[in-house]
Parts: C-alpha cells; sequence; structure tokens
C-alpha cells in the first residue's frame, strides 16, 4: 500500500452516475439519458453548504486530484485541492466530473448509439457551455447540493463558472474564473480550426468513424496538440525552458528534431494522440467557439451579469497570451459595470496560458485567502460537525 | 495588349541563370551547378552602383514586381517597387531573385538529379540563410554588381540582408532589415515544427518522393499554411478582419465553417497547397532555424556585427508578434554596441507581421525617405545617363 503526501486528497475514485431525465441541448437534439463520470473529494456538511464544483478545461476531467492505485501522478489540478490546500477538502466538499461528450466515462462520441449498435462517433449530439452547465445543475440536485458554495474552473472551466452566474443565480455563493474569457477571438477560433481540420483530414479519421475501423487519427491528434501547446506556453517561457538549446549540441543537416522544442512537443503530441479520443476534442473546441454568453443580452455581457447573484473572483496571468489579462479585464468590467462584487488578480508569471495549472506561490496565496473568505461565508449554524 | 498603372514597371520577365563554379554548402555538400531565376527592373547605371537585391521570405520569389503577360495581380512587391515607389526603379537596379531550394524557377527539389534521372526530392542539400548570400554574391558577379547600393528584406529576407553585412562587409553600402529577428525564438521554431510535421506525416507526402506518384501532400501544406497565416496576422487584426462574423449569420451545430475566419483560413489553406512545393517548403523553414549570425562570433550579435561597413535601417510593426519589435530592437542594440549607423522605425499597425508587405503610409514614407538617402549616396560622377 502505498503512502500518499500529508496534502493530498489520498486515494480516490470515480463514480458513474446515471441520469434518464431527458436532457435537451442547444442544438436542438435531446440526451434521452445520459452518464455522467464524477470524483468528490472532502464531506458534505450537513445543509449541504460547503459544495465547490470544479469545472474543467479542453482536455480535462472528473479526476481532480488524488491518486488512483497504482498511479504515481495525481489529479490535473492537485496542486490546488486538498487538505489545507486553497480548495482545502477540510473544509469544503469538492466535486469534479467529466463533462458530457468527454471520453473519460461520461457520456460521448465513445458511447454506444443504441440506435445503430457502434459508437456514436461523429452523431454524438455537439455540445455548449450552456449544456454543460445544464447537466452539471441535475448532478448538484442528485448530489443533494441546492446552492454551490462556489463553482470554478480555469480557460473553458472558467466559461462555465461564468455562465452558472448567469443561467442559475441563485444556486452559487461565489464564481472563481481563471485564465479565462468571456468570448473566443477570431484568433482563437483560427487556432481551434487548425486542429479541428488536422483530425478531420488525418485519414485514420474515416468521417469520425475510426472506432470501427479499429484505426486512430494519431497524426491529426498529435499536430492538435502540438498547436495547442504552442498556446498554452508563453513565447518567454519557452525561450527560458528551450531558448535554442540543440538535442545534439550542433547543427544536423536533416529533419529529425534539431532543437529540444521540437522533440519536446513531438512528445507531448504523440502521448496525446494515443491517450485523448479525436471526436471529442472537435466537440469541446466547438463548444469553446460557441461560447458567447453575451449573445442573447444584445451583445452586452454587463447586461447578461446582470442577473447574477454569486461574488467573483477573477484570476489572469500576465503572459498568457491564450486568454490575456485584457480578456479577463473585459470580464471585470462589465462586472463593475453591472454593479456586482468582483476581486481581480493578475498573476506575474512567465508560463503563459499553463500558469492556471501551476502552483505559482502569488497565485496561490491569493486563490486561498479568496477561498478562506468562501469557507469564512459558509453558514455557520449549518456547518456539520462543529 | 494591356496597359499598366503609371507607377508599375509594367510588363517583366524573368530569366533564368546558370551558374557552374561548384557551390560548397553549410551542411558540407557541394551544388556542382546550379540555376537561379531572376528579374531585374530598371538601368543598371554606368559604373554599377546603382543596383539593390531584394530577398525574399519564406514562400517569396524573383517576381517582386510588375506584371507578366495576362495577369492582373503584380509581384508580391508591388507595393514598393516602381517608379517613383520607396524602392524608385527611376532611379534604381533592382534585382529580384528566387532562393536555391526553391519552387519557383531555381534549383530546388523538384530538379532532376542527375545521378538518379528522378527530382531531387528530399535529397536536395538542405540550404542556410549564408549558402543564399554566397550564391547572390555569385549573382552580383555575374550581374557586373561589386557593390550593392542596398541589400534589403523583410522576415526571412531581412535576415539575407542582416548576412551580407557580415559576410561581404564590402560589398553593400546600405542594408535594410524589415520585420525580422536575429534568430528564431523558440515559439518561432515550434511552429515551424508544427508544419513540417503536418507535411511530412501526410500519407501523400511519401516521405519526399511524391513527385514520382503523381501525388501531392496537399493536407500537409494546408495546415502549414494555416498556422502560418495565423502568425502573420495579429490578434488585433484577426479581430478587426473577423472578429466573430458568422458565415450563415447564426450558429450551426456541425463541422462546417461556422465564423469568417474559418472560411478564410481554409481557402488560404487550399490555395497554397496547390502552389507550393511541400520539399521546399520544409528547406525554407530549417533555413529560418538555422540562422544565427551571432553563433561563431561567441554569441554576442554586436561583435558579429562590428565586422559590417553598410548603414543600417531597421523597420518592425507594433502589431507583429512573430517577429516583434522587441526583436528587431536586439539588432539596433546590437548595431549601437557595434558602433554602427542605424535608423530604426517602429511603425504602428494593426496587420501584425503581415504589414511589412502592405503600402502602410508611415511605412512607405519612412523607407521612400531612407531609399532616397540611399539614392543620394550613389556617387555623382558616376551616375549612368547624367
Amino acid at each position: 500500500m502505498s503512502t500518499y503526501p500529508e496534502d493530498s486528497v489520498g486515494l480516490v475514485a470515480p463514480q458513474q452516475l446515471e441520469f434518464d431525465t431527458p436532457l435537451e441541448l442547444a442544438c436542438g437534439r435531446t440526451l434521452e439519458r445520459y452518464t455522467l463520470m464524477v470524483e468528490t473529494y472532502g464531506e458534505l456538511n450537513a445543509d449541504a453548504s460547503n459544495a465547490v464544483l470544479i469545472c474543467h478545461a479542453l482536455t480535462g476531467h472528473h479526476h481532480v486530484a488524488g491518486f488512483y492505485e497504482g498511479d504515481r501522478k495525481p489529479g490535473w489540478w492537485d496542486s490546488a485541492v486538498g487538505p489545507g490546500k486553497p480548495i482545502d477538502t477540510n473544509k469544503f466538499f469538492v466535486v469534479g466530473l467529466n463533462n458530457l461528450g468527454g471520453c473519460h466515462g461520461s457520456s460521448g462520441p465513445q458511447e454506444i448509439n443504441p440506435a445503430t449498435g457502434e459508437p456514436f462517433g461523429p452523431d454524438f449530439p455537439l455540445m455548449t457551455v450552456p449544456d454543460w452547465v445544464e447537466s452539471q445543475a441535475r448532478l448538484a440536485d442528485r448530489l443533494g447540493v441546492q446552492q454551490w458554495a462556489a463553482v470554478i474552473g480555469g480557460s473553458l472551466g472558467g466559461m462555465q463558472a461564468l455562465e452558472w452566474s448567469i443561467r442559475f443565480p441563485e444556486r452559487l455563493r461565489h464564481c472563481v474564473v481563471i485564465a479565462s474569457a468571456p468570448k473566443l477571438s477570431a484568433q482563437n477560433i483560427a487556432f481551434n480550426e487548425v486542429a479541428r481540420q488536422a483530425i478531420s483530414k488525418d485519414p485514420a479519421f474515416h468521417d469520425g468513424h475510426y472506432y470501427a475501423q479499429g484505426d486512430v487519427p494519431k497524426t491529426g491528434l498529435m499536430l492538435a496538440r502540438m498547436v495547442g501547446h504552442i498556446t498554452y506556453l508563453s513565447d518567454d517561457g519557452m525561450r527560458e525552458k528551450f531558448g535554442r538549446e540543440m538535442k545534439a549540441g550542433k547543427l544536423s543537416f536533416d529533419f529529425n528534431p534539431q532543437f529540444e522544442v521540437e522533440s519536446y512537443l513531438q512528445y507531448q503530441g504523440e502521448r496525446f494522440s494515443t491517450a485523448f479520443d479525436a471526436n471529442t476534442y472537435l466537440l469541446m473546441t466547438k463548444a469553446l467557439d460557441y461560447f458567447d454568453p453575451a449573445a442573447e443580452y444584445g451583445d452586452d455581457l454587463a447586461t447578461a451579469l446582470q442577473r447574477a447573484q454569486a461574488k467573483f473572483m477573477i484570476i489572469s496571468f500576465s503572459t498568457d497570451w491564450r486568454f490575456s489579462p485584457e480578456r479577463s479585464r473585459e470580464i471585470v468590467d462589465a462586472l463593475v459595470k453591472a454593479d456586482q462584487s468582483v476581486c481581480y488578480a493578475e498573476v506575474d508569471s512567465p508560463q503563459g496560458h499553463d500558469a492556471f495549472l501551476i502552483p505559482i506561490p502569488r497565485y496561490m496565496d491569493t486563490f486561498r485567502a479568496y477561498m478562506q473568505r468562501i469557507a469564512d461565508d459558509i453558514p455557520r449554524s449549518t456547518t456539520g460537525d462543529v
């Protein structure tokens, strides 16, 4: 039996929850029934007022923290979730899930389509952030959580948190939006489209029905990940990390990787290509593209956010050029205009967009302080075991 | 017969020049003989002191200005080259060429390898910026140009101009380096590597021997161009040009292009995939990666530039993030440290890296003023027909 660090939630296990109330989607289709893969840490208090929802980003999932049996690598946000960590599992009941359309156990393209007996593949309905939030609200019902202490997310996860505040104003007390944006820019969409073209034009994609062919569009996924990875890092960060370091120490005149950065990207791309589902990647990038909560409010984000009742914490990172601090300030400005309570922190960091996953001291301290304030807000009379 | 604008060089025609003095390359191999495709505008004066060399960027060529019979589109830098334009063909003898390894008529991967009777393909030697400059010096000899009035280039072309100033200090009076950098950053290399992987992993690439297969790695070239194109534009410029405009005016839940920017990139990518040679694209990106003139001078650019005898004009563009103004300032700082004569202009423009090809008034005015100064420097006693 392994021992785990003291500030780890330790050994964890996910659970699959089945839902059979039909879910009407933005695309006009309906999921008659669906599965959500969920993981929780900490204890829900007596009146279910200490629950925190963690929404995941493009390639994330329910395994947020702790270890699976035999794993040496913990969940994707283990740096922020655990006993004594910013999202303190001694205080909060923390819920992670894999979103619908995902490839980590929730209903998605890999699931068998009852109508055909084959995997849905590209016939799985395209999802939107509002669809996910709706499914997360039903998850909250199932868990007995009428109101989240906080909904928290980075990047695409932050978009879900923002959507929660608009769609279910009375169901969250705090909304934490990290390294996110109120909608994608043309450049963001363009990079997504390169990734989609790389995947869908890979002959091994078979129009999305590669499962039946026993094939995987590895090249497409590799390219998608390489492009994505560049946009997650900053120019400065890459300079610090790789510079022009050469693998062989000197120039070689062939097409083998010459510089360290080439090998690194190839390795990242190849690893990803065997670990992630191509149809899910396409679906997730489309959900990013579609997100635009201001659209149904006359393109005015402040009007959309006037509905919110939560308090907001917005965090951005100085060298993030995927969702730059400017994009976070758009959210802050809209919140101020909507007369909402908002804290904003712009964290100085060389790590680009990736910074939101990295335990940068100033980031962690700020985050911890805000989470402490949320913990202090939990109604005293109702804290379970005090 | 067509009529051409008054400030156009009008109808032009290229010429193929054959060279049979072996050219030793940085990679250790030798080109026994080679062809350069060249185009010239204006008249060389009596003592050949008014010649200007234009070096091209990644996908450029010898057709810099004017029109080919029947074409409606002029050469790639027609905005800057012509009678009365910044590079004034009434004053200068202007020379454009396709670099070795190119796919527009100079020796390159498409040429038949005498050893095999098949196109060289990936067996064409990899080229470096110094190799190109060496071949350009031989072109100068052939044209009877002992000293260029100026060597001028944007992007990869600017690197060639810079290399000229170090390698043949006495053979140019002015060096104009536009939207360039003293070497690629890790991020630059990373984007190049994505393009190379896209091309070389395309099944139609056939390890570079696609000519014999009658095949073209169109998908790879399309992806390479899409990625490249994003890095040529700025985030702001894309926002201005495309925003989140939708093709159908509303969301559609499928994988057809949803936003204008997606169609635009696909169109650009597809057009490019039938117009450019894949092996040449690989070779050109490697030449970019390799460029690092400071390397043989203890990694100190100022030491390298101490050799130069030319006067320098460096121009950058505010929203260029491929080769940002910061990169141009590195060159300027090294020139100042090397006690060289340098003018520097940072032009405010939303067009990103592409700006160097666009006749932005402040850019053209600055460029024109500097070129006038170069024209004024042409030894008086020797101007041809005065």
